[in-house]
């Protein structure tokens, strides 16, 4: 359903908009009550559910000067279902719920809605609640509800002399942020990189069906979370510099603004790409090896501190 | 972990703020993996999951000034945990986001939590999971996950010839909101409904062993919501006035401020009471009959319209 194109959230009123919303999603059949009841209920068939939330705030995780409400719909879900991914596991079901400016366009509301059910169809998730509610700044909360196939992978698995390995692409975001954030608008496919990541949503169990023994999903930077696993698992992480190849987009921007090519690839975040540690050097198809877990503490680069931006922090 | 009284959120930081979180919240014995993973992951027993979700925003679903941080946990707590009430369920797990000034207190940010904690217990619910970020306007996003140990009881199975219940306090957290509204402070007792709602946990359980054929949680005004039940269910439902004893509390509140005393208990939501439909009239302990069910569609106040304020909207 369709508003008039300019209509605000609060002209078009809360019930209509909450109608509209709910036709965008489609329920998949694990739903047993789907949106419109006191809650929803579902059908979970192994015996667990795998289950994580994160809040995105206007000007913080996104601007919606630098890409468009489908954009930011996909880029809330990918990073929601990234999280089950890390787990090993494959998401079924999310909540989504919006704190609304009263002068939002509903439009702008409706299409955020297509561009996260879009993504969450990628794994075959559906939307089944959803909160709606006036705010001064715009906010989007997520939780997402998903199952493992086999044993969920921690961040505290990892042991000293498995390798430490990415799957997806990694840095392309970051490269993109810093592009919209200098009011350029290319590399283009930087930029899109930064407005739809491409999180390899198999990875994660197939990671777990080859003995994974540790794993996260890099969404605060790839040495941040690389120490988050260091610290979980009481291992010391190395990666090597010369494990990476700079892809040529990153180099172009990095050349323009001064920046080390690598900074984007160690520092950033985004990508939804996953970072494991495997007992042997046979890793996986789709997964590189870009380091090694010793005994010990910390997170080095060539054995040696980097003194790069190494991740993103919330305060 | 206390923190110094006067240190701020962004001064204790984001790493040592989830820590002093996350030693609050105790786990229960559903929970396989508790936060600080990519993802919680929960041991369902019987085969679903009943799942729900509410943003609230300061300013509008609560005001520091008019409670206390250990009170608006209680209330958002409360709110969700009614939600699963509301389909005959019981809560047993919860993830909980917050968006923060960054010169938030975090002593207030633990106390939340505790009031939280506190609330959930209750129900012997635990907190499985969060997020934090800064922002301008504090907002707080809970999810919900809870089972029933029947069919859960929808608002869309109300029969023509049910008769319509309550039970639970009914508009006096409205009447302790129009006191705090006009700066007042008392009468105390209906203060602290407001800040400490008391919903009737155990209710939703009992109604729908007692073969409740539809049922919804009040929380934007009781109205309103029977407006909810109406509905889904597509009956019209009529509510009698003389079904109300008015609390001495609220009939002091409406003579000071010139409402009509039964307004706030029409109007009001926030305490979280129950409404549900029973198909004779032998309605279960704890409950009372306040209106019937007719085919039909609407709610009517002895069999015509209503002219007072009949709930909250969000836009």
């Amino acid at each position: 359903m369709p508003f008039p194109a300019d209509a605000t959230v609060s002209e078009v009123g809360e019930f209509p908009l909450i109608e509209g919303l709910r036709e965008v999603f489609a329920q998949g059949e694990q739903v047993l009550v789907g949106p419109g009841d006191d809650a929803a209920v579902l059908r979970i068939r192994n015996g667990h559910v795998v289950v994580s939330t994160d809040l995105l705030v206007e000007g913080r995780h996104f601007r919606r000067e630098w890409a468009s409400a489908a954009d930011i719909g996909h880029r809330a879900a990918a990073a929601n279902l990234s999280d089950v991914n890390a787990m090993g596991g494959r998401a079924h079901s999310l909540t989504i719920a919006m704190a609304a400016p009263r002068d939002l366009a509903a439009q702008w509301a409706l299409d955020l809605a297509r561009g996260f059910a879009e993504e969450c169809g990628l794994v075959g998730a559906s939307v089944v609640g959803g909160d709606l509610t006036s705010a001064d700044q715009l906010m989007i909360a997520v939780t997402v509800l998903g199952a493992c196939l086999q044993s969920p992978v921690l961040r505290s698995g990892a042991e000293p002399g498995d390798v430490l390995a990415l799957c997806g692409r990694q840095g392309w975001a970051a490269g993109g942020l810093a592009v919209l954030g200098r009011g350029f608008r290319s590399p283009r496919v930087l930029v899109e990189a930064y407005r739809r990541p491409e999180p390899p949503y198999d990875a994660g169990r197939i990671a777990a069906e080859a003995g994974a023994t540790s794993m996260i999903d890099i969404s605060d930077g790839l040495l941040a979370e690389a120490r988050h696993l260091a610290e979980e698992s009481g291992v010391a992480v190395d990666v090597r510099r010369d494990a990476f190849e700079i892809p040529e987009p990153l180099q172009a921007v990095a050349a323009a603004t001064g920046a080390d090519p690598l900074s984007f690839i160690l520092g950033g975040g985004d990508d939804h790409a996953l970072l494991a540690t495997f007992p042997t050097p046979g890793v996986p198809d789709g997964w590189s090896v870009i380091g090694s877990v010793a005994a010990g503490s910390g997170v080095t680069v060539d054995g040696g501190e980097y003194d790069g931006p190494t991740g993103w922090t919330h305060f």
